[in-house]
């Protein structure tokens, strides 16, 4: 499939990889294309820049939010929860319309510090916004309650024996979602409902960030046990 | 230990219970005795009302709530979140003074129908609203994660094999709280660290009310897969 990656750091990478692993035609979108190659730096985490992890992925691409979308069958939105809804924009409407969407992003709001709080969340989440702001989108939530290394590899954790959700309004989409998900190695996915089901998988993250502090490792998800 | 529960409703009646059957000395405390013995009818989700409940279990005592708490060593806030600042300030400041308070109510507010949304929630929670109101009473957020029958016999699900959370301020009061869930049958409690982590554990209620749909039972529970 060809599948374009909005994001280009550590979740973005990862699924793109991982994509790409796959034998999908992938393209990372980023707001500007010299601007990421131009980075030296690693990020806050200590991840190595864009053009590091891309010399060791040829076959990724990198394009434009807008050319990457337009070329795409499916988007990912592994963008900051902050700036997913302006990424979309620069994507442009017309090149989302009658996509899937998988969206990654949480609200986080970091202007307080750590841990973060939540910019929306209980009423309305993310992923509704982002459902409300391109109505021709089909937006699945989903991914968004694991680290990114075990979002596209979750046998690497209990051979895989724990839960990931999605939220979507367009059944044949989440279907989709959901065979690639399995394709990662998923082997318990709870389809939780409509997009507005993702306010509880968003609102997992607090309890997801004070865990990754007491177990000081992200290494680790839920299984929903029933 | 001589323990107060808090509250006549299922909850309460699951707690008491449990804790009479493990020998505690158990009085559930309620706002009005009379009130709550003329009860005749089940509650919403088809309860039997109180007064049946203590027919078949006579060695658990009914008090006002400050009667119960004035004798209690612990007391377990079982009560409906929106009621449970009043229930406590009924059972008396004096009366909870340098004492435990399990807290399993959680901030649900069912005004615009069903699923409830949060009071309070993200930078604030009912567990700190309960310490900030009480400041000598010793908060453990513990059990609101999951339903009442798997609360106090864990054992039903899967051997036992998922995880409770406590939160508070006091690490002796969270040792006692630990060691009362142990004896419930708890195998995974995880200490998320002081009274703010409640925010986390009480925001895993709105995707644990759609499981609840999507399962079409209650009887689940999350066990954290490290």
């Amino acid at each position: 499939m060809k599948i374009a990656v909005l994001g280009t750091g550590m979740v973005g990478q990862a699924l793109a990889a991982r994509l790409a692993e796959l034998g999908h035609d992938v393209t990372v979108g980023t707001r500007d294309v010299e601007v990421t190659l131009a980075k030296k730096d690693p990020d806050t985490m200590g991840n190595p820049p864009y053009a590091t992890w891309a010399h060791a992925h040829p076959q990724v691409h990198l394009a434009t939010y807008a050319e990457a979308a337009a070329d795409a069958q499916l988007l990912v939105n592994a963008t900051s929860g902050n700036v997913s809804l302006a990424a979309l924009q620069a994507a442009g409407t017309e090149n989302l319309a009658g996509k899937i969407l998988i969206d990654i992003a949480n609200p986080l709001d970091f202007s307080a510090g750590f841990p973060p709080s939540l910019f929306v969340k209980d009423t309305d989440s993310l992923g509704e916004q982002i459902q409300a702001a391109f109505p021709r989108l089909k937006v699945v939530k989903a991914l968004n309650t694991l680290t990114a290394a075990l979002m596209v590899n979750p046998r690497n954790l209990a051979d895989g024996d724990h839960t990931v959700f999605v939220s979507g309004n367009d059944a044949d989409a989440k279907k989709t979602v959901i065979g690639l998900l399995e394709s990662f190695g998923h082997t318990d996915v709870i389809d939780l409902g409509d997009i507005t089901t993702a306010r509880g998988s968003e609102m997992l993250l607090p309890i997801w960030l004070r865990l990754m502090g007491v177990l000081n490792t992200p290494t680790f998800n839920i299984k929903v046990v029933r």
